[in-house]
């Protein structure tokens, strides 16, 4: 039975804002990235995304108030509400979300990344 | 948009094998529990289910094969497959399940919690 250990696979990359699955359950992927910078306004009309923060602080901005996670702290962005995640210095998250979601919604970027990659 | 601190939840409670809801979504539920001795054998057959160690050590026990979960570690415990965590100290985890899983799956123990409590 496999045993995923998040800090050897966070070491397996460095990019920004490109999530990598790490596990998939009851049709969910299990994710983690780093992030550094700004990222788009976006929503995901039909999936629930939850964020929690492994190292370092991540800001989530809404439209009428933001949430600053640090490490050990969880935030779920309900379907359809339009978020806006930015870290100062570089974060490492952790997301729970359904297989299907895409990565900005809607919302063209040129930081939209269309497949997930296995790590 | 509410903010989850695990460390906090955590000091709501002290008993063991008690899986407490600290979130929803997408027909899932984040749970923590603190843990220690011996679960019972089960399996779920319609759900997998994560497990990730926040404090502490967890073993879970397969037919053929066993885990050792320490903290930041994961572990997906596919439909169907019998299992048996154990902590010989109290471990604190997290869980991710679908809503409608039952605690010990068909078996009937005295450890066996009906319904999940939100705190």
């Amino acid at each position: 039975m496999k045993k995923i250990n998040l800090q050897e696979k966070f070491q397996l990359f460095s990019e920004h804002w490109t999530p990598k699955i790490i596990g998939e359950l009851n049709g969910q992927h299990v994710k983690i990235a780093k992030v550094k910078g700004e990222f788009v306004w976006h929503d995901h009309a039909n999936e629930d995304e939850l964020f929690m923060v492994i190292k370092g602080e991540l800001k989530i901005l809404f439209q009428d108030e933001e949430n600053t996670l640090k490490e050990g702290e969880i935030s779920i962005v309900p379907k359809g509400v339009l978020h806006k995640p930015i870290a100062t210095e570089e974060c490492w998250i952790l997301l729970f979300e359904p297989k299907q979601i895409k990565h900005t919604g809607d919302v063209k970027s040129k930081l939209t990344k269309v497949d997930g990659e296995w790590i």
